[in-house]
């Protein structure tokens, strides 16, 4: 007797017919590519087998995480960005972080999110592996590739624009991928205008800053981050691993992501996964 | 005209027609209980709003995060717990170890989890609003428990042991949920044992430690790890927070927990979800 | 030939004549008492000999150290302490922080010191081998103690003022040396008024906050960190160690203090020394 | 009345009489050179100003440091190099470092040091202002350099080898000073034996490694480290700011350095003085 036929969940009775799970969080490793605005990530061993053995022959090892909240596959917080002293919702930045957190709008105050998720693959629409370096992503390429794939957009939904740029993640110098010098594909003003108009929950993408980056430019401004995050308080996901949903042209599914509830943060490390049935 | 119509896929038809999202992770706040065995939580603001100030008027905080992974809610990975110098499979620790990570068994090797969850309210079986301190929770506990909710436990599931310690964990003194001297209530050698003949793919509590913890003995032995995690390779998550599925008596849901895919690391914080259909 | 005959430098001259080294600084160990309001001090290896063996059978082993720069023997910069919003010189101190360090007043702007120093030992004053738990040390104290000690204290001169709670140190409950609910021995705003107005360059104690703590009150008011660093531009060195020189009865040295030059930060862990010639 | 005529330490009477002191320590900024090799420096501001002000005005800002300990000026100490799974005296390695701490060996052994301090002025030697990149500092040259100053050096001494490589430290691409790619100069195997039978008690330069990187090499072999660590038990001193000794022409000095007491750790960061008695 099998559990599956017990259960009056629907959910649970999709789960149980069978699930595909694409992981779209990076791997985290010591010297991967992260903004150098952010503290690096490092990871050590605190103890190691051998180092304390109980009584029994038991013996465990530890580990000592110290990073930024921003670096891997991460999501942004409404705190983290604010525009002339102001965060989202209008309150006073400088007031909102005495303490050192931020009791309102911190990372803890993104709930799990298990919703519909939509890929939006711009260089499939375009022809190409992947957007050139410091190219911005138009309202013109999101509405023609979500005429070809099917994939309206709408109030509620996550949306992951492909770039194709998340291909240089794993590159031996870490620097393509963060593109400094090249510049960096993605939305700019319009694009970002584009998803709010719609009322997405969150947007991500397959690069460090999610927005277009001309070349050399760096961070200097990122109006993306200003329309998004203060102006409409939508979530920004970055840095993600999106070429096995483009791969197999999954363009719709549940996207299920949980930031870990860090009390005042101003962004999270994430691991969102997107999850279609099987066949 | 919705979205809802346009999808074919079973699993985003079951949570476009709606769930509910149990939250199981503990926020993370310095100075909440942990186990004094890993470094602690910290979490500080290197950069706070209007500390560097673009020529637009835009501003940006980050977030400096210092801690353990096996401090709030977190998984075990099988390379945390060796017996006798041996990790799950057999591989020598000390070699396994060697360069400061785990390169097999380390918690990037652990896939994201969306499965059948089973919760069991022992204390609900038992009468009690929570297991006595130090309280080893028995397979005739658990047989119970199963019997009383008419929820059994199949190969594959996750199941959650709720012994109502969680209670304790914002207590104004963190002393009384890590319960050093009081000791803490759980499953022993017998209970583990129970659970590695069901064939579970992770077993987690609402403890520090996951397993019975006696008087004044603190982590002096943990059978419960040897035996799951050592021997069966079965991953064991802990603090989880459990309290909110017992009061609305959800005893059977879909379990969702991604874990951070740390690069050779021994756990993760996670924020696990148990997600249901909406009646 | 030695080299003792060649130099005709009067200091080095009498260091090659033979001098005793006291140190004054702290073993830092994981678990040492220390205050909560700082980051914990934590001491890992990243790397350990093996896990990378150069072609040529080398291998190196290094650290990761993570702490807050109050723990331990540690130096206060001026910048540590403001009141009314103002710090030492009247500067703004919301102003002063921005960016997160402080370019005026933080450590690396404290000189090393190579100057007189004294040691007030004022429970050999009083006839006790230590002012008892939160003792004020009074100006009277100190006048007794100079004068029985044959040591004027000038402008320019370092002195450190023994209590004999240092002695508390390696307790094996780390909370006694604390003293949270005790209360800690030291001077209070009337000692540290008389330090002030003999011009003094820096003051330390072999207490954890330098000044008397009346039991149960904690950091609650400070008022010679106050009168020291705020309104005198006085520094303070904290958790020193003092038994030796008391027990040697060296009541007048060299005095040699160099922080770390952290560059904005608001103190420094020092390992100062007490230096005389020998016999 | 000054104090001055009270003292009857010949030390303290050379101190009083006046001394200049040259800081031997670089200032420690977020971004500067280190070796890849270690965990990278970091300091922030966890609390300011205004985050929680006491009843009476006060407030206190603190810092939570991170780093690696040998970055910025930091000392070797015994532990950090082995040889063939060998350590200084022969211990065995792995089985020193079980814990995670050297309890032999660590930094916490290495005793303060008030020693006569030789500075060796190779580029003035050569006519040059420095050494260049990848130049590999014989026993001829070191010879010369004592001739040419008139400064042997003795058994127990502290040698200084200045190549002129420090004058890139605050070169604004810290790769300069690195000089992965170029090579940096120093001592070589020869270098350090000649140091060693001359018995000397540290050996410190103005580069990252001490001893000279041959172009594109990086830390591939160090032979000196070999030699003078693990055959000789003489410490490396690195990173050191020897530029205003060499102007003075500073070539004979008190060396002064108390390296923090950091237990069972390999190296720690240091600020070294050397101290001259005024004209």
């Amino acid at each position: 007797m099998g559990t599956t036929a017990r259960t009056a969940d629907r959910l649970l009775d999709a789960v149980q017919a069978g699930v595909t799970i694409y992981d779209l969080g990076r791997r985290l490793t010591v010297g991967m590519p992260q903004s150098p605005n952010h503290p690096a990530f490092g990871l050590t061993l605190p103890r190691r087998h051998g180092d304390m053995v109980r009584a029994d022959g038991g013996s465990a090892a530890n580990d000592l995480l110290v990073m930024g909240t921003h670096v891997g596959t991460h999501v942004d917080a409404l705190a983290h960005v604010s525009q002339d002293g102001r965060l989202h919702g209008g309150a006073d930045a400088a007031a909102a972080q005495v303490g050192g957190r931020f009791d309102e709008l911190g990372v803890h105050t993104v709930a799990p999110m298990v919703r519909r998720g939509v890929l939006l693959d711009v260089p499939a629409t375009l022809g190409l592996d992947s957007c050139e370096a410091g190219y911005e992503i138009t309202p013109a390429d999101l509405d023609a590739t979500v005429s070809r794939q099917g994939t309206p957009v709408g109030a509620g939904d996550v949306v992951l624009i492909r770039s194709g740029w998340g291909r240089l993640f794993d590159h031996e110098d870490r620097n393509h991928y963060i593109g400094k010098d090249s510049g960096v594909p993605g939305v700019g003003a319009d694009g970002a205008t584009w998803l709010a108009q719609r009322g997405v929950h969150a947007a991500g993408a397959d690069t460090i800053a999610f927005e277009c980056l001309p070349p050399g430019k760096g961070h200097s401004t990122l109006p993306a981050h200003r329309i998004l995050l203060v102006e409409h308080g939508i979530y920004l996901i970055e840095t993600m691993a999106l070429e096995e949903l483009a791969r197999d042209e999954v363009h719709e599914f549940t996207f299920v992501m949980a930031p870990l509830p860090l009390y005042g943060a101003t962004g999270s490390p994430v691991r969102p996964l997107a999850v279609v049935s099987r066949g």
